[in-house]
């Protein structure tokens, strides 16, 4: 079935699924329609509360998710899912698909579940993630989870542009080093220790307050919360739906919290305009760069200088 | 001490570990001088043999990488190692320094060791480290050990940049699924199973090779290979740099190679003119996207338009 560009954007805005799949995977496949499409469209009412969850491969992150999700529709809010999962260059896809998560929320039909690739383009995953919530917000979704696979540099800097960020831990992980070697600590505004029930998980608690006493906080700032869950039960979830909601009401409220809007705000903004200029400005320059690499294979010349000469030509 | 332009190009190229360090913290700064200077940088002879090792937190990637290190200073070569670190938006830079690096290599004065951070920007990570790779191949080194923290999308592509890719895996970190998950099966040259000596590590590789041999390869393809160490004792590293030597060897002598080659160096000069052009084409432009953020916290605008309003901007 063809989806006309108005019929998209109607579509869309009446928080229609396949419309709204459709157009997330036009905006995954760098179309240039889909992206003014993405732009006009306005949000109809409300502001999807957007929580970024990441945490370890194992730490349990989707059952985690799930839990969250169902317990934000039973309170009457609509939710969105986006799992975002390093892309293969076998398949040019996501390889892990809505069709491996065997989960409860994915029965839910009015739970909009979604996996974004990356293209194997360096940056591009936050971005394409970042146009995906846009479209979902305008959606008038109530929350949009954003669920990270790794807890490498992009997916801190994709939780990094959610208004809440939930960092998931397990017992037996790794020691504090770890986590701050993970880049986790200043993400974070909930951490989740999960696999409660396992061994180590008062010991992990109290490392992670010892850790948060080291950073000091202004006044009226967020006092990143600890809590206990175990995800496959859903025990300890209630606490975490009522810390992420507390926190908005944070960031709604306080000067502290427009200050930590705004520059979440810049950094997507720069982020994205970034990524446009750049792609306009190389855009026909294939055959350029395969020459270049030529090249510098054979070096005769350095990839420095052959980054140079593509700078140069574009502005030709 | 301060070293003037030339002084810093000399010495670099005479692998002067203080005027090394120099150049690459002003590249990190995001000195313009220093990019240009690092553009007139020529490599006197031969071409270092880049090595990316990623892996999970508390794999043992560091004491491993020490251990090659090692092993390739008792073979005559030298070598560099840059461990790349997320960033700390608190302290602006690495928080794991070469002082926390309590390593044999660290005390060999002929291995220069340098940790790497991001500065929050998203991309810049793989950016800065192609740059300071290009610096030290300039300087000579005939071994580059690029070491990163995360499994994360940032990581993959920063290994996926060098000659030969690494994957740290440790027995009981997860399952298949996981190794998938985290985007590993793809980039890795070579697989070391680090903590052999642990329960699990036999079941570990058998898993690896049936997924291996789900990877239609074409023929006179590089063949991933599978090793275990004990990276503490140092047991099984010389296979490792074994298998990394005749890995460059067949980059260097088969077509299939040279294709490698050549896309490797394609990405990366895209990556990089991507990045310059948008710095310099939203120069000048931050009180505007300060406006902009504003707007859209107000939510009279959407992220979306923001984004337009900037790439109009910097067209006028």
């Amino acid at each position: 079935m063809k989806f006309s560009d108005d019929e998209l954007r109607r579509k869309t805005m009446a928080r229609d699924s396949r419309a709204i799949a459709r157009l997330i995977t036009r905006i995954e496949n760098g179309h240039g329609g889909a992206r003014s499409l993405a732009a006009s469209l306005r949000r109809p009412a409300g502001r999807a509360h957007v929580i970024g969850v990441t945490g370890a491969p194992g730490a349990g992150k989707s059952t985690l998710v799930d839990h969250i999700a169902l317990q934000f529709r039973a309170r009457g809010a609509s939710v969105a899912i986006i799992a975002v999962d390093p892309s293969s260059p076998f398949t040019g896809g996501a390889i892990l698909g809505d069709r491996i998560r065997m989960s409860r929320a994915a029965e839910d039909p009015s739970i909009f579940i979604r996996s974004m690739a990356t293209r194997g383009s360096l940056g591009g995953l936050a971005k394409a993630t970042l146009e995906c919530v846009h479209v979902l917000d305008s959606a008038g979704f109530d929350i949009i989870l954003l669920e990270t696979v790794g807890v490498g540099q992009a997916e801190v800097d994709v939780v990094r542009s959610a208004d809440t960020c939930v960092v998931v831990l397990v017992p037996g992980m790794g020691d504090s080093v770890q986590i701050i070697k993970a880049g986790l600590m200043e993400i974070a505004d909930i951490f989740v220790i999960n696999k409660a029930d396992r061994e180590g998980a008062y010991a992990l608690e109290k490392d992670l307050y010892t850790l948060l006493s080291l950073v000091e906080l202004p006044q009226e700032a967020w006092k990143p919360q600890v809590m206990q869950t175990v995800a496959t039960t859903g025990s300890g979830v209630e606490k975490v739906v009522e810390a992420a909601t507390a926190h908005v009401a944070w960031l709604d409220s306080s000067p502290q919290g427009y200050a930590r809007r705004l520059k979440v705000v810049s950094q997507t903004i720069v982020a994205l305009a970034s990524e446009w200029i750049a792609r306009d400005a190389l855009h026909g320059t294939e055959q350029f760069v395969a020459d270049l690499a030529r090249e510098c294979v054979a070096r005769s010349k350095t990839p420095i200088e052959a980054v140079e000469a593509l700078v140069r030509r574009r502005k030709v």
